[in-house]
């Protein structure tokens, strides 16, 4: 009977896309979905070069598949990921690996390593960045699990990830559920950058005036610079599209209110509890939730007035003050992932992670590379705004966004992420902070004692 | 054998002051503490009018209990609280009410609600507001669960609470865990509002270049103002001390690494899992949390450095812009409760937590009674921005905070809680927010599909 080298479960419009995409690179990729039609789509689209087959039996499914299994999950995070390993493990033997390719909640990842091991199985938790294209044609993959395990694995997701100057946009990142981990940042990250990008496009629309031409035409410009990134050039190609039915910019019909899959929301909390501050990043998660009450929104315009017809700004504050708050966002996302790193002991490799995230995913964009280079150079760094580079990137740019800020103030016009990459870069760089006032209230109400400049220990003091 | 009104668990300060206030108020009141010394110290503390007793053992604290005991722990949440139910529940009589006084997470308390009535026993989550001060001469009391059983604790709760305009501090506040709930929020505003007082020591500082006297001034000047707060009020305290050793003011001696001990976490975290928008909340846990990284400020104050020798601002500004920012923080927990209600079905009333957070607590200010009377007018507001009092008291001071976010811009003095509060107002007044903008670039990237602004319905595009 022939023997297919990988299996996927779930052929949704993710799961064919990469199925198709690694029959392109010669292996042979066996499908499973309990929905002929599903089943049907993946024999329709595949061409006849492609070694590929579908099926609605489990049985079939993993009889086809070579030992030892490797078999990707390509369904929704949550209840259908349980179900899916609770259907395969008692087909499978000891040694297959069951991979989960979804947005799954990081803790959950290490429950089923550990449920899965109970039964002589590998299991590994993979973010895949890069929507439906980027499965079809090379997603940057984020792998966590074991790591002799991994080496089945390799050859095949190094050869449909995105490439970037030939190198994979894929490779083993840590043990455990670093994978999840590592792509719920990304996804952090990317909350944080497009509430910035949207915040521009509001600066330009409803500060400067630019129509949607003008507006299009200059994100399409930046994208030719040093801010180029997939967010910006997809922003340019969004504000481009004209409404089928009315002939009119389709983005002025889209409605305001932001919805949220919950990554951006789990990257906030889980940073929280590591006492990692993301400021950018909660604030990206609060203005979508705040886009939601949209009745507040029209009655508080009507009562809330403000007459901001003063002020003016340059364009290329705009942008420099763009760059700046962008690298504050990987600033915060990456030092997450050191922090967790250290909490989780998931074994993370930074370098290795700005070099995935230069391709394929969502968040990919030119500074990556220096981002890579910041931490080759220092492992260890905490922060890449420490790196010269990109120190000096931030100082050469601070009057942009310190332009911005007061722009946007005197305005009226909501800037969370640009003065909250503000108020985080003021903050992290104060040696001193007013928080030693905060300890002493504290232990002014509540006892709950200070830490002395001069000398070790806690201490108490009668206030008053 | 002589029958007590109450009974206290755990006889640390805390607990020992609100029992020597409970007994102030003519009750018989008895304590246990596993530690001989904590009972030593309450018998020390009592005085001869005080009909109070202490004792070590469990069987004899509940058989001196009148029926239906009512037993309040004050010990710390987590665990402390699990144990001290599970030596109790054994000794309890049908119809007792245990009360836990201490910062419970409120999904704890709800568990604990639906076991101990398994038990046949009341259990009641209450927060409890005013550190030890207040729990010796009156502090705000946040109670929830079972309204009948409220009858019991209602007239001990009502005597020694604090008390505005001859009316208690405390009521029955809703159902299940609403009393934690409540006060969690409380906390998370405590947490905005001491990192706002921070900015503006910080801005009168470093900006203004205000001396030790002179900020000292300041604080206390308020207080006599509009601003007048228990927060503001020991601002001038704390700034006014001197060190024993050293002569020195003590605050400028105090480490600016800041602490926290999760209720405002809490606070955002659950915020973020309702939708309910609370910036400047969340601004505050991550500045505590910034604050922590000692090292890398000192590194990074020595690279990423910034000329903010010019621009100006007016005190009035400074005091104008806190109010404004004060309010906001306000609105944000506010609404976050309004929520909250809604999601778990406390039946909260907002007019009576205003009112009784008038008094007591931490957060007690002038403004609550604006508060209260805006929820009395419209018990089902939203939010406190849209009742016309307070949106005049912000319109008023709109010209101020934006004069106070421009300098704090300019000099590069970190102001996350000013900048949150105004990014906040500028996008809850906003008909239109550019989040539209982030709806297209999900549909574009990940299929997620968008709503139309003249249309029921959600649509995907093809946006290349």
């Amino acid at each position: 009977m022939k023997q297919y080298e990988f299996g996927i479960v779930g052929l949704g419009v993710m799961g064919r896309n990469l199925l198709l995409n690694i029959a392109d690179h010669g292996y042979a990729v066996a499908g499973l979905d309990l929905d002929q039609g599903k089943v049907d789509a993946l024999a329709n689209e595949a061409t006849e070069k492609q070694d590929v087959k579908g099926t609605t039996s489990d049985k079939e499914f993993v009889e086809m598949l070579k030992t030892p299994r490797a078999i990707l999950l390509l369904v929704p995070a949550g209840k259908p990921v349980d179900s899916a390993i609770a259907g395969l493990v008692p087909l499978l033997a000891e040694g297959d690996i069951i991979i989960d390719g979804g947005n799954s909640y990081f803790p959950d990842t290490d429950r089923r390593i550990k449920e899965l091991d109970e039964e002589g199985l590998h299991f590994f938790g993979m973010g895949i960045s890069g929507g439906e294209k980027g499965a079809r044609f090379g997603p940057s993959m984020m792998p966590g699990g074991d790591q002799d395990a991994y080496k089945r694995l390799q050859p095949i997701f190094e050869s449909v990830a995105a490439k970037v100057n030939g190198e994979p946009c894929v490779t083993y990142l840590g043990s455990g559920s670093a994978g999840n981990y590592v792509k719920m940042v990304h996804n952090g990250i990317e909350y944080g950058i497009m509430q910035l990008i949207s915040e521009v496009y509001d600066i330009m629309k409803r500060g400067l005036g630019f129509d949607d031409t003008k507006l299009q035409q200059t994100f399409a410009q930046w994208n030719e610079t040093e801010l180029q990134s997939f967010l910006i050039e997809i922003t340019g190609i969004v504000l481009n599209k004209k409404d089928d039915e009315t002939g009119r910019p389709l983005i002025n019909i889209v409605s305001d209110v932001a919805r949220a899959k919950g990554t951006g929301k789990w990257t906030s909390q889980n940073a929280m509890d590591l006492q990692a501050p993301i400021p950018v990043i909660d604030a990206a998660v609060a203005m979508r939730d705040l886009s939601k009450y949209k009745e507040e929104r029209v009655e508080a315009s009507k009562k809330l007035t403000w007459d901001g017809s003063e002020g003016s700004i340059d364009l290329d504050h705009i942008k420099h003050g763009y760059y700046f708050a962008m690298l504050t966002i990987y600033a915060q996302g990456l030092e997450q992932l050191a922090i967790a790193d250290k909490a989780y002991n998931y074994g993370l490799n930074l370098a290795d992670i700005a070099k995935i995230w230069r391709g394929g995913c969502i968040i990919r964009a030119t500074c990556l590379e220096d981002f890579m280079q910041a931490y080759v150079k220092n492992p260890s760094l905490p922060n890449i705004m420490l790196d010269n580079k990109i120190g000096k990137d931030l100082l050469n740019r601070q009057e942009a966004i310190r332009a911005v800020v007061k722009y946007a103030a005197g305005k009226g016009i909501p800037a969370s992420a640009f003065m909250s990459a503000l108020s985080y870069f003021d903050a992290y760089r104060s040696e001193k902070l007013p928080t030693n006032l905060v300890q002493a209230q504290r232990d002014y109400f509540g006892a709950h004692t200070y830490e002395r400049t001069d000398k070790q220990g806690t201490f108490h003091t009668q206030w008053d």
